[in-house]
């Protein structure tokens, strides 16, 4: 192997973990996106067949409940009268075929019955676990939780920097 | 052709849609900043020269349009008594020298005659449509709706991966 | 030099600036779980270690004063109350081993007393000045200042695209 070849081959590497984190940041930010529009189907394709989210409100497990999710009374009570789940920076640890994206997150509402009065109805802490499959990422499981002073909000938020790769 | 150098053809265009994606987030990042602190020219800079800014608030044609917002009684008494543009993280497909970014924005501002009382006064879907000119990107359309219920503000943030490029 | 060995220079550095702007959002990124999870050394660390924090609310220079203000009483009552500080998209210039980062960050915090009501304690403007030491990105400075209507405020924002890299 020629000292070009070696230089290519270190190079086409550093390139692929860039490529990595860019599809990582925009399948997070499509997330927001997604579930404020009501894409039942869009939001459920982020995740794999039988990825999970993991959340106060109740645990989500697999496409089909995710579909549910989006497309229950609930969910349709917030976007049909105005919602943003607005998605912190995340900070992304990539490991091989395998990423830890650890961040904020925000739910502003409109107070039901104002014309555009908001109100900040969740302030919480996530942590995206991530696989790449087919050349493609997907979330395998996302924990979230409200930080409201539970003590596990805080140790979800605490795993920055304690994967293998440092930043 | 060498096997090498196709091989540096190809990651030249990986790297360059890279670099791409780089502009754009910095653009988009660019506008809070910008008119926070009351830059006309600046935030009017980051559209093209005939550049829309088609915002329910009112439609703004061309930079002149841009810097006579930022520079009108109603933003300065903005800026002025404390406001913060928010800008959520943007979902970016780049297609050549065109790309879409799609994301959240949110508006936080100061109550008047209060000393630190703060309240969202906006969350709002965008639709960034951006063009790449004599190697510089800039906005050509942006669409902002009001997350308030109306269907339109959903269906702008239901563009996301309907590009030509799936994240 | 060949051409060939000319061409991977280029890109060598290309590829470069781009991982350097990874590492400096990732730090950026690691701000906001790194203080809401009130991990003093963590937080600390995103320092060099006579880096300077100059905040409205106090000037904390080096890294023991910033350890110090994460372990205080004021910030663990705001972490065991329920508080995301939570920082906006930043608009990254980078010139060799230097860089700037202007944007906003938002604090929300739990009503105290309330199961979930959650109100805006500060929007603010932040200007980070970073250095690359040993081959890793540090916070030498960061200044930041409430978005109440003080001028200071705005001018911090207005540094955006004064640096030597224009994007």
């Amino acid at each position: 192997m020629t000292q070009t070849t070696g230089d290519i081959g270190a190079l086409l590497r550093r390139v692929q973990v860039m490529e990595d984190k860019w599809q990582i940041l925009e399948l997070i930010a499509a997330y927001g996106p997604a579930v404020d529009s009501g894409a039942a189907d869009a939001t459920a394709a982020l995740w794999s067949e039988d990825g999970e989210y993991d959340v106060d409100s109740g645990m989500l497990r697999g496409r089909a409940e995710l579909r549910a999710m989006v497309g229950g009374a609930p969910h349709q009570g917030f976007i049909t009268n105005g919602s943003a789940h607005l998605i912190g920076l995340p900070h992304i640890e990539v490991d091989g075929d395998r990423a830890v994206a650890i961040g904020h997150s925000q739910l502003v509402l409109k107070v039901p019955g104002t014309t555009a009065d908001f109100r900040v109805a969740r302030i919480t802490a996530n942590r995206w676990e991530l696989v790449k499959a087919d050349g493609r990422w997907q979330v395998e499981r996302r924990v979230a939780r409200l930080l409201d002073g539970r003590p596990e909000a805080r140790e979800l938020l605490g795993g920055v920097g304690t994967g293998s790769e440092r930043s």
